[in-house]
C-alpha cells in the first residue's frame, strides 16, 4: 500500500515545480510557462501530463536534447498568420511569446492561425486552447509527436499519437473543451497503465512483431499503438502531421533523431493552432447557442459534458489542494 | 439480375441533372452548380452521393422545404471572414457565390473562414475542399445535418452523421483528401445497404428501442446512428454542431421542423469551412512536404492514400464514362 496522498496549494505547487525546472536547466520564464501547465493538469486530474511528467522533462533537459532557455521568434506573417522559431525550446513559451499577437489578429481578421515550429510539445494540448474560449473566443489546436501510431492498413508505426484539442465559450458556465489523442489511446495512460501493471482495453496496440496486445509493457517495448476509431482517426492523424509540421515548418513525427542523447522524451516537431472571434459575425450569442447545445446534450442523457471531469477537479483542488501520491512529493523535493 | 450498367460521359451526365433540376424548381444557376457536384460524385463512384440522391432532392423541392431559386448574400464580415445566408437554398451555391471572395483573404491574410447559414446541404463534402487544394490552400469544412446519431453516454440521439473534410495539395500529383462523416457509418450508406437488403457492421447503430441492431432498415425506422469511435468520434461531432451551427447562425441538427414538408429530405442548417495559404509562411514547400508524408506512408504499408480510390474512379469514368445503371438511368429520363 501506498502512503496516503498530500494535498498541495496550488501556488505552492508552481512553485515547486518552477524550482525544478530552473534547476534543471530552464530560464526563469520557460520554468514558469511549464510549472503553471504540468501544475494544472495535475489540479484537474489530468495525470497523464501532470507532475508524472517531470523525470521526463528533467532527463530530456540533461540530455541537452531541448533547449530549456530558448527565447522564441515571432514573425508576423500577415493579418491573420503568426509564425514563431521555437528555438528547438517548448512549445507553450512559443506560445506564450505569440498569444497576445495572435489574439489582437483574431479580433481584427475573426480568424488567425498560429504556427509554432522547432517546438517541443511534452504536455497536455487543452492547456493551451481553453483560455482563448474563456476570453469569449473559439480555439483548435493540433500537435504532432514522435512515430508510435500504425496507419491504418499500414505494417509499421508513423504517425505520433497526434492529438486535436478544441475550446469554445458556453454562456453562464464553464467552456466546452476536449483534448483526445488521435491514438486510441495517449502514450501517457499507456506509460501509467504499465506503472501500475495493468491490461488495456483490446485495440489499443500492437506488440514489436505487430500482433494485438493488451500488455502496456509490450507496447512501450518495440510495440505501437493504433489510431482511434480505424481509418478515420488514421486520417485525424494524417490531417494533424500535415498542419502541425508540414505547415508550421516543423518536423514530421517520424523526422527527428534523438538516438544522441540518451533520456530525451519530447517530440521535436510542430503545433497550429486556430483561433476564431465568434463575436464578430454573431455578437454575445455564440456562447448561448453553445450553452443551448450542452443543454440539449444533458436532455438526451449525456451526464459529463467534455471537460467537466477537469472543472470539477479544478474546484476541488481549490477546496482542499491538488493531490500528490506522497512518492511523488518525495521524487519532486529530490529534485528540487 | 439487374440490366447492366449504362456509361455516360460526364458532361451528358451533367446536363441530364440539370435538366432534372431546373424542371423540379431550381434557377440554371443552382441547377447548375448541384448537377455538377452530383455528377462529380457519381463519376468518383461515391455513389452515397451521386444519382441515388436525386429523388431525395426532387421530393425535397416538391415539399417547398428548400427554396430552389434561392439568391445567397455574402457579408464581407473582416478581413478574414465571410458570412453567406443561403437564404434557405442550397449551400453549394453559397460556397460558390462567396468563393472568389474568401480565397481572396486566404491569399491575403493567410487563413479565412467561410461560414454558411440557412443553407441545406444534401451532398458529399469532399467537392467543397478539393478544388481549394487544387490552387494550392489548405482546406477543412465542417457541416451538421440532422438528429440521428446517439452521443456518447446518452440515451436518445441529437447530433447528425457531421462530416469533417480536410484536402491538401500534394506536390506532384492528386490533392490528398478526406470527407469522413463523424457518425459510425454515413446515413446515404445505411440507406443503400437497406435497399440492398445488406447487414450492417456491428456498431454502427441501434434500433429504436435503442438496441444495437445490424439491421439498416431498423436504423432507418426509428433508430439511430452511433459516433465512430465512442467518446472521441462523439466529441468531434458535438464540435461540428458548434462550428457549423452556433458560430454560422444556422440551425443545430436537432432543431429544424419538416413535419409539414411530406417529402423533405435535406437538413437546414449551416456549413463552415477554413482556408488556409500555405505559401505565405512556407512558400513552395509545403505541398512538398505533403508529398514527403505520402510518401513515407506508402513505405509503412499504406497501399491507398485518403481520398486515392476517387481519383481512380475518376480516371476510369474519364476513359470509359460514368456508371449509372439501367434502373438509374430509367429514372433519371422519367425525372428529366
Amino acid at each position: 500500500m501506498s502512503a496516503p496522498a498530500r494535498q498541495i496549494p496550488f501556488a505552492e505547487l508552481v512553485n515547486l515545480l518552477q524550482r525544478i525546472f530552473v534547476r534543471h536547466g530552464c530560464s526563469e520564464s520557460v520554468a514558469g510557462v511549464l510549472a503553471a501547465n504540468c501544475a494544472s493538469a495535475q489540479r484537474d486530474g489530468a495525470h497523464s501530463h501532470g507532475v508524472f511528467r517531470i523525470p521526463g522533462y528533467v532527463s530530456t533537459l540533461a540530455s541537452g536534447w531541448v533547449a530549456g532557455r530558448a527565447e522564441p521568434v515571432v514573425r508576423d506573417v500577415a493579418s491573420g498568420y503568426v509564425s514563431v522559431d521555437a528555438g528547438g525550446g517548448f512549445a507553450q513559451p512559443a506560445l506564450a511569446a505569440a498569444r497576445d499577437l495572435l489574439v489582437r489578429k483574431a479580433r481584427s481578421a475573426g480568424i488567425a492561425v498560429l504556427a509554432i515550429h522547432n517546438s517541443h510539445h511534452f504536455a497536455a494540448l487543452w492547456p493551451d486552447v481553453e483560455p482563448f474560449a474563456d476570453e469569449g473566443l473559439v480555439a483548435l489546436s493540433v500537435v504532432n509527436s514522435m512515430t508510435c501510431v500504425v496507419p491504418e492498413g499500414a505494417q509499421r508505426p508513423l504517425f505520433g499519437t497526434n492529438p486535436i484539442a478544441f475550446a469554445a465559450p458556453c454562456a453562464g458556465g464553464a467552456p466546452i473543451v476536449f483534448d483526445m489523442a488521435t491514438s486510441a489511446i495517449a502514450h501517457g495512460d499507456v506509460q501509467i497503465a504499465a506503472r501500475k501493471g495493468e491490461l488495456l482495453p483490446e485495440g489499443m496496440g500492437v506488440d514489436r512483431a505487430g500482433q494485438p496486445t493488451r500488455d502496456p509493457a509490450a507496447i512501450l517495448d518495440g510495440g505501437a499503438l493504433l489510431p482511434f476509431g480505424g481509418h478515420k482517426g488514421s486520417a485525424l492523424s494524417m490531417m494533424v502531421e500535415l498542419l502541425a509540421a508540414a505547415l508550421t515548418g516543423g518536423n514530421f513525427s517520424f523526422e527527428f533523431d534523438w538516438s544522441q542523447h540518451p533520456g530525451a522524451k519530447t517530440p521535436w516537431t510542430g503545433q497550429l493552432l486556430i483561433v476564431i472571434d465568434p463575436s464578430l459575425a454573431q455578437g454575445e450569442r455564440f456562447a448561448e447557442r453553445s450553452r443551448e447545445l450542452a443543454r440539449q446534450m444533458e436532455a438526451v442523457g449525456v451526464t459529463r459534458m467534455p471537460g467537466a471531469r477537469r472543472f470539477k477537479e479544478r474546484a476541488k483542488s481549490a477546496r482542499e489542494g491538488v493531490s500528490v501520491t506522497a512518492e511523488e512529493w518525495e521524487q519532486l523535493q529530490a529534485l528540487a
